[in-house]
């Protein structure tokens, strides 16, 4: 086993966003070095690491570089150059997830196609070279409304995702490669992290539920664990250790499914990566998931997924009507609230629904966790000066 | 209030050992700008602070111009140039805790005095100015064999105390100003950390329990909550508070206690800073001492106290016969432990006794993460190369 503490031994992070920052605490708690590379002089990552370098992570030649330097390579974000990572991969780098993984997951249309090819249960989808396409099937009704459209590349936090129930709606939409696909009606939004390391050790996180504002169609909570039935759970979190197998996944794997009107799991879609859904388990689990994606990488032995105490997260995000320098206004009134803990991520200017931090309420009673991050929902407020 | 989140205000931290490092975990959560000076251009702190100054602590004019470009000063560390925050402090800086509280503390022979004063038990004592006062007091019998020999400055981690038995002892023994204590035998060695902030906000952790090696004297297990009656470990939070009351203090105090064989509690020192006992904390409490000195330096709303889980603390000492390049021998062996978390301080160089990190063992049931800590105990070594 290499000696990764408080020795030469070097990661290197894609990507220094908010994903890094979280995982960078985790590296200093072990005391690994790290090398990051984000595309901004501001990244929230550009302290903690050893090493921080401003580059293009979509460019060959930056990855590449960048890799070269580095013992185990892996990313905070999928919007990286594949090529780059197979090529450091044939030359013997370790890279995780890997550059095979990504492949079958960076475009949606590859990832859905991948899903029917693996019999993994997802909803009917077509896939679309160009906009064109997508309105020449609705043309010769190969497609009818309503579907969801998915663009296949570039979506991120609910961006290249629409739900298309009239003509009109599909004006808007993006050119380029998409997907559209049955819009199945279910109860539940779910989602469960799968963590493996080289050595093949797989656990899974207990299943978290989204809970949708009754109007606005937005999640509000990440609540773990989700109240739903065990046998329910149970299912998620056998079709998520599938999911992960299929795509011979080193890392977390973050599966995002739908509970059916009858009680079906079919998966939505995987993040390859520290996901939205679980930052409640910095406080909430006995191994949060950036401690867990540094043993997963290193093929340390994965630490204990179970839950100390309920956990519920509330996403920070800026205010409709607000840009320029944030101010977090009741922030010290929410800091009073029982178990609450805010993560801000270090982004100077706030502008509308842009992710500035989340929030999480911790107890050992989830319904009282519920009322109080409603408590926390109603008094934040993320604005600019 | 102030806006401390994404903001210009700055922290300053005087001081840049494991204890700054760990608080700056809390910094980066919550986005607060920090200044770090430490004598060590290798100090744990160098990465993930803001700005970071090489400089001595105890140097007048270092610190006085490195408290002038913050906001907040604390420190980390006790041996700090005190007259430099009292200047500070009357040019309406604030300074947490106050130069008035460290001023009470710094010197040991001060300190057991202010707790005669403010009549908070403790052992009898007696201070001499110099080495030769304290023998020519064994000479005129005013102190008798054994008692316990404190250096009145500069101890640290058990640095600085000695248990006199025969005057043979007496020879190794530092020049310079020391207190004599009474050797009073005791059941156990508790502490309890209260935190206060500026608004007069007060709240105390759970009592720890130190447990000993059954032949080394030292220290093998911090263990929360204490294995304690309720009524005592009441009272020791009691006293603790009137300790921190007495004080004045701001911030986190921890205070050190000896439960006498006929249960009562006396006082033997205080640490104005996070300490050892509370490293549990982090995976133990519902908010981690770290957090929670941030939280009260800056006027915040206090955090809960209370625990999730039971926790265990055990420190990483460089091992006897080894001096170099740190390795730390069957951390991996440990990590697949339940409920395992090692704490890597980040220092290259071993050497026999240093404190290199710590290991956190949590579980639901005390008496299953005390079996564990034993086998992390067994199993890890801190060698060199």
């Amino acid at each position: 086993m290499a000696n990764y503490f408080s020795s030469n031994f070097t990661l290197g992070i894609l990507g220094g966003g908010q994903l890094g920052k979280m995982m960078l605490y985790e590296t200093r708690k072990f005391d690994i070095t790290t090398h990051v590379i984000d595309p901004s002089a501001e990244a929230p990552s550009r302290i903690s690491c050893d090493y921080f370098e401003q580059g293009d992570l979509m460019d060959f030649d930056t990855v590449y570089n960048f890799g070269k330097n580095v013992d185990v390579l892996t990313f905070e974000i999928e919007g990286v150059n594949i090529e780059a990572l197979a090529k450091l991969e044939s030359e013997g780098k370790k890279v995780y997830p890997s550059s095979e993984t990504l492949k079958n997951i960076q475009d949606k249309g590859v990832q859905k196609n991948f899903y029917k090819l693996h019999k993994i249960p997802t909803a009917p989808f077509l896939v679309f070279k160009t906009k064109d396409d997508l309105t020449e099937a609705i043309v010769r009704k190969e497609l009818t409304l309503p579907f969801v459209w998915k663009s296949c590349t570039g979506g991120y936090d609910g961006n290249g995702v629409s739900v298309i129930r009239t003509e009109e709606d599909i004006i808007p939409l993006a050119e380029g490669s998409c997907i559209a696909e049955k819009l199945i009606p279910f109860k539940n939004e779910l989602a469960v992290i799968v963590v493996r390391n080289p050595s093949g050790e797989v656990k899974t996180y207990p299943v978290v539920e989204m809970e949708f504002h009754p109007e606005a169609n937005q999640v509000e909570y990440v609540i773990c664990p989700a109240r739903i039935d065990d046998k329910v759970a149970k299912n998620a979190r056998d079709i998520a250790v599938k999911v992960s197998e299929a795509f011979k996944h080193v890392g977390l794997l973050a599966v995002e499914m739908f509970q059916t009107e009858d009680d079906e799991i079919i998966v939505n879609e995987v993040a390859p990566r520290p996901h939205n859904s679980g930052h409640y388990s910095i406080e909430g689990s006995y191994t949060n998931q950036f401690e867990q994606q540094i043993r997963a990488i290193l093929d340390l032995p994965l630490g204990n997924t179970d839950s100390k105490v309920g956990g519920i997260m509330v996403n920070l995000v800026g205010a409709e009507g607000h840009t320029g320098e944030v101010v977090y206004e009741n922030i010290e009134k929410i800091m009073a609230m029982q178990g609450v803990t805010p993560h801000i991520y270090g982004k100077k200017q706030t502008r509308p629904f842009r992710k500035m931090g989340h929030v999480t309420i911790v107890n050992e009673d989830i319904d009282k966790a519920r009322e109080i991050a409603e408590e926390v929902k109603n008094n934040i407020k993320v604005i600019s000066k």
